[in-house]
């Protein structure tokens, strides 16, 4: 990777969106930057942390972004486009700069399935830095690394403070796995300047991060910021470059379903089932199967017109345990 | 293939599911079963069929199953498994065996955007019988085939006619796109002897069934039907023996999304976009963009915890234009 155009330092991190935060840079379209991203505790959890560390999580520190940054010329209507080039994990503690480090959590009140995992857990990551080896699961398990930002977004229109949790138009905490190197992302601007932050970087993620927690692991980020005016963009919409499962399917998968009228029901059902599959067929314990699904396993909607049901299904994918 | 154990023949096909309704075979578990599928017209489209024939469909016609069978054994509580083997399209009209010959409609007040297109539009599909190779579309690209079947369920434990169209905990009409030849399904039983049927064969099918059709195309089916005793499995679940998407992902996908807090509006803004973004690329008219992607576009759920805003993600993939 050559060196970036920009380098954005951790410090320059800030907590939700708001449009009155001043920019930390001002970079021209087709510059490249690269985002010293703190990892989603805001430092709170490092690898050596337990769980006790969970119940003592200060919420005003969680989900920090890096920047803003603001875009030459970029005017509402405009899109920024992202290219998403490099992910270098950031070491922690003791471990050395050749590990990376991420956590998943079971956080209480949080998740899809909270109402049945009302308890607190945490499951620590140690994996090859140079290389993203997949990582082993403590309870069993070996997952294939995939690195992306779940946090990516611009400043909304709107004036004010606003919480990071919930993606919007503009993106945000969209959680969305492929935006993985080589992937580019469109993000609709509603400000002069569009104000870019990035944060929320994840060693891996399913679609769904159904636990609501992935590999949360801090990296730096390189990217390349350009600009395509009058887009004309809704909501955010991006390109990979080629396959976004590989790393996963070779040995297919085992698919347990929801089927109903509500999509986010049917999206439980299917996970819950594959909780009581996944601890039957190995003895792990529900929680734990529970957050090893979320940062492996995907959920897709498999029909949405046969009224009144619809099927979601949820895709566990079998060389994790295998 | 070697010859199955039984033949089911197209004869014997019934219109929803009613636990009254004879078995036409019994089988013991372990059994193979070859079952000839009418496709979801009952035949009333063919290759030469054109668009008049979408106004004078009969609904009461619509998606025959073949069955249903018997099998022995079977008790409420079980689950039945069913390995499928083979898919072998038959031919139409004047074509030959040689080709294989699919629809897909769009069929007013049906699919997801059913307000956004209410006029019918149909288009045919010819393909390889021998090897399924990817199928041209009319208004540009070319889908890669993995045929399935649509409709693979059992009796309900509920007296009297259940319709046929919505998927229900006992399967039915689940359009589950990866139900393809290796694949194992498990589905629960509830009457004496399951009584399995299965229709409503397509030669390719996108993640959501977005415009309600798929490459409808009649095939027989050749299957493994075993049992499984006191299963406790509550709705469908299977294995694929590999990779799922390999087929489509190479060049990898265009992706739109939607933002919100309704998984079903969500999914409704991400097609709509998509077909917005094909039609502005290929100048493609948008009911062929909308029918396109209901052949090969896969609906993801990309975060279900962020609330109070899900992101569904709809994944084009950029072979079929390439």
């Amino acid at each position: 990777m050559a060196t970036c155009d920009h380098t954005i330092h951790g410090a320059h991190h800030h907590f939700g969106w708001d449009r009155s935060i001043p920019p930390v840079a001002a970079v021209a379209p087709g510059d490249s930057v690269e985002f010293e991203c703190v990892d989603a505790s805001g430092g709170q959890l490092d690898a050596e942390s337990t769980l006790a560390a969970i119940a003592e999580l200060d919420f005003d520190r969680i989900n920090p972004v890096t920047g803003p940054i603001f875009i030459d010329g970029a005017e509402p209507g405009d899109a920024v486009k992202v290219t998403f080039e490099n992910f270098t994990p950031t070491s922690s503690g003791t471990m050395g700069t050749a590990k990376g480090f991420g956590w998943t959590a079971n956080i209480p009140g949080f998740g899809l399935l909270a109402d049945q995992f009302p308890d607190p857990a945490l499951n620590i990551w140690i994996y090859d830095a140079a290389d993203f080896t997949p990582a082993l699961y403590g309870p069993g398990g070996r997952v294939p690394l995939k690195p992306f930002a779940g946090t990516v977004g611009l400043a909304l229109a709107e004036e004010g403070l606003h919480s990071v949790v919930p993606p919007r138009r503009v993106g945000g905490n969209m959680d969305i796995r492929d935006l993985t190197a080589g992937t580019t992302l469109y993000l609709p601007v509603e400000v002069a300047g569009g104000l870019f932050s990035i944060g929320d970087t994840h060693a891996a993620q399913g679609d769904g991060e159904v636990c609501g927690t992935a590999i949360e692991s801090p990296m730096n980020v390189a990217l390349t910021l350009d600009l395509i005016k009058d887009a004309g963009l809704k909501t955010p919409r991006y390109t990979t470059p080629g396959p976004v499962t590989r790393h996963l399917d070779e040995k297919g998968y085992e698919v347990t379903t929801g089927v109903g009228t509500d999509l986010f029901e049917g999206a439980r059902a299917a996970v819950a089932q594959m909780v009581d599959l996944l601890s039957a067929q190995t003895g792990m314990a529900a929680v734990e199967a529970y957050m090893l699904c979320s940062v492996c396993g995907d959920l897709r909607i498999s029909e949405i017109v046969d009224q009144p049901n619809w099927i979601v299904s949820f895709y566990f994918p079998r060389l994790v345990l295998d």
